[in-house]
């Protein structure tokens, strides 16, 4: 007798009721091992920690013993839902109405982590009898609690949980919302990396009816801020964007008309392709800085330690097969992307090549964040397909 | 008999002893009413008072009822003193150490008021007696204790409390720390005014990763700040250096390096000349931000209510006079200077003319403020030649 069908929007309703406002576990992980360990999953639970962090909770779970192993990766760990009575329905509760899902997480990834899970689950069902030697390869689920947080004792270091226990993964899809308007209009192939930095421009306090006894660090930092975004750092490449800056705050906090303050700070964030790494970008905003400051600025520039690298799976066969069973499903040929913000895909591409693929992520970390019932349905089918796609291509 | 000249150090002393830290009377107008009334001055006590701000004390006092009325300005209230572990002797004890008086207040102004106060009370014991029709004139004093504060319940207020009253004064010489390295080498003849104002930036708050869907403020403010101080505000005039804009702030305040800010705020302070009045100084900072922004930065300008008018008394008789005392006293030809921050002068220019004059200000507002006890001597020694030149000029 064939197992009845898991349901993804089942999953996803058992998963919003879980109040997993990041880093809380909430029972979302609870969860999850008892569907998986059910089907035949070996399941790790993986209490991850560091200092100045809050301890996070995050699951390994994996199908079959042979390689490849295709992992989905993801997380249940979500945003504040902010103030309960902006919501049309309790942000924790799964209603359904109209044909959406509402609730936090619904998109941002709980929706996500159904479907592939209810995919998954279907996979082990469909294989539970055959024994492991009949197995095309494996699937896994690297599902994390603090993506949503620091994002320290989540992804990155749960590979590294993996990698010392010599447990191999292939490929990825990482299940985050990277549907545009409609499901399947974009898989994200990359991403561009982030660098953040903090620049000082000192001068000397003063009055300011005596302005040659002191040193306005404004006009210098003025003059600096110009210089940083007066040239494109490139025009992008084929797969990438052009690389960005922004200034995202100037502040001195001099709260007198009459003082000439002695410092200014300014903030900014860049997020570059694949042209720069942090090092070499962060030289060329040196560079740019020092042109600038010539002799009459007095400057000093600090880069964030936690910056990121851009990263590319190149289109071939692994991106390929995921895009056919997108379209297999929705009749669209999604846009290869690397636009957008950071994912933990930015960990997980030192182990494997990874794509982004998911739900449609427009009311994300918004009041009322909901889901069409039948997107998640369609996607829990091109994760299906995904499998299938990926062990015709790939197993053994 | 004569009288015993007034000791000017004494009167400093007690001054000093009187903890009249801004907006506190601390005893010293009490001190000065007590001096003033024995030597035959009609004293007015004046308390003034407003909305937010604090009540403060005032004193007017004149000798003579006739015309002209030679007024000396000051004020007896004092900035605090700071950690009074790093002061060498206690700020409000008068020490005495290597010819040095030392405490808060005794270059700014108690040393100036305490000077005037012996020249003053000096003439009238010199005059007392001859009774009031063979006087040449008045003498009269205007202290305020709102100086070092929001300066609204001060002198401005105390001298429409006079026009109120048709007092009427006829020439003021304001005793503020004028000197610059040595007693006698400059007088304030005018000075700048001052425009303050703030300028915001309007943006939409967006995230660093799809900078497309947001604005942000920061390259708009950096744009108009550079076109603020772009070109210079004018090249000075015949008695005033060039006029001069400075940036004093530039807040955000956004701690996320991943969220570009909705809003960004600069303030200006600008001090000018007699080319300028606070309305066309206004006109033209909006000409040159409307000309920067065109039509792609949102800003308001703002520009705060208290702004004041440059002022200057010109180069004549009554100039000349204060000038030959000092010179009289010190060998000095003074500078005649418009340079530096705004005074009480600000309010007494509407009324009649007025110079300022006084002790040398290096360590005003300082850790252990202080003055030569022959200096006091000497600047008591120019405002009795003051008091003696004004009526051989001005007198009936």
């Amino acid at each position: 007798m064939m197992a009845a069908k898991a349901d993804p929007v089942d999953i996803l309703r058992t998963l919003i009721r879980c109040p997993s406002v990041t880093p809380e576990e909430g029972g979302a992980l609870a969860c999850l091992e008892a569907l998986l360990g059910a089907a035949g999953f070996v399941v790790h639970r993986v209490k991850l920690t560091g200092p100045d962090t809050p301890d996070v909770e995050n699951l390994y779970a994996r199908f079959g013993t042979k390689g490849p192993n295709l992992c989905f990766a993801g997380h249940t760990d979500v945003v504040p839902p902010g103030d309960l009575t902006h919501w049309r329905f309790p942000p924790f509760e799964g209603a359904i109405h109209g044909g959406l899902i509402y609730g936090r997480g619904a998109v941002d990834m709980k929706g996500g982590v159904a479907a592939f899970i209810a995919a998954g689950l279907d996979f082990a069902n469909a294989h539970g009898k055959a024994g492991d030697g009949a197995l095309p390869g494996s699937i896994s689920f690297l599902i994390t609690g603090d993506e949503e947080g620091p994002a320290i004792n989540g992804t990155e270091k749960l590979l590294r949980w993996l990698a010392d226990r010599d447990e191999r993964i292939d490929h990825c899809v990482l299940g985050e919302p990277s549907s545009r308007a409609t499901l399947g209009d974009m898989v994200k192939i990359g991403r561009r990396g982030s660098l953040s930095g903090t620049l000082t421009v000192h001068g000397k306090q003063g009055h300011v009816g005596y302005p040659h006894l002191a040193e306005n660090p404004i006009p210098g930092m003025v003059k600096l801020l110009a210089a940083l975004t007066a040239e494109p750092l490139d025009s992008g490449t084929a797969h990438f964007q052009a690389s960005n800056l922004e200034v995202v705050s100037v502040d001195v906090g001099n709260p007198a008309f009459n003082v000439i303050p002695a410092e200014a700070r300014a903030r900014f964030n860049i997020r570059f392709n694949d042209l720069w790494t942090p090092a070499t970008l962060s030289a060329e905003i040196e560079r740019r800085l020092n042109a600038a400051a010539g002799n009459s600025v007095r400057f000093s520039p600090a880069f964030e330690a936690r910056s990121s690298d851009s990263f590319l799976t190149a289109p071939g066969e692994f991106v390929d097969l995921v895009t056919q069973s997108i379209t297999a499903t929705t009749g669209r040929t999604p846009e290869l992307s690397t636009t957008g913000g950071t994912s933990d895909a930015r960990f997980i591409k030192d182990y494997c090549p990874v794509v982004e693929f998911g739900l449609v992520g427009t009311t994300m970390h918004a009041v009322d964040e909901s889901t069409p019932v039948d997107e998640v349905e369609a996607l829990t089918r091109i994760y299906a397909g995904i499998i299938e796609r990926y062990f015709a291509a790939f197993g053994r």
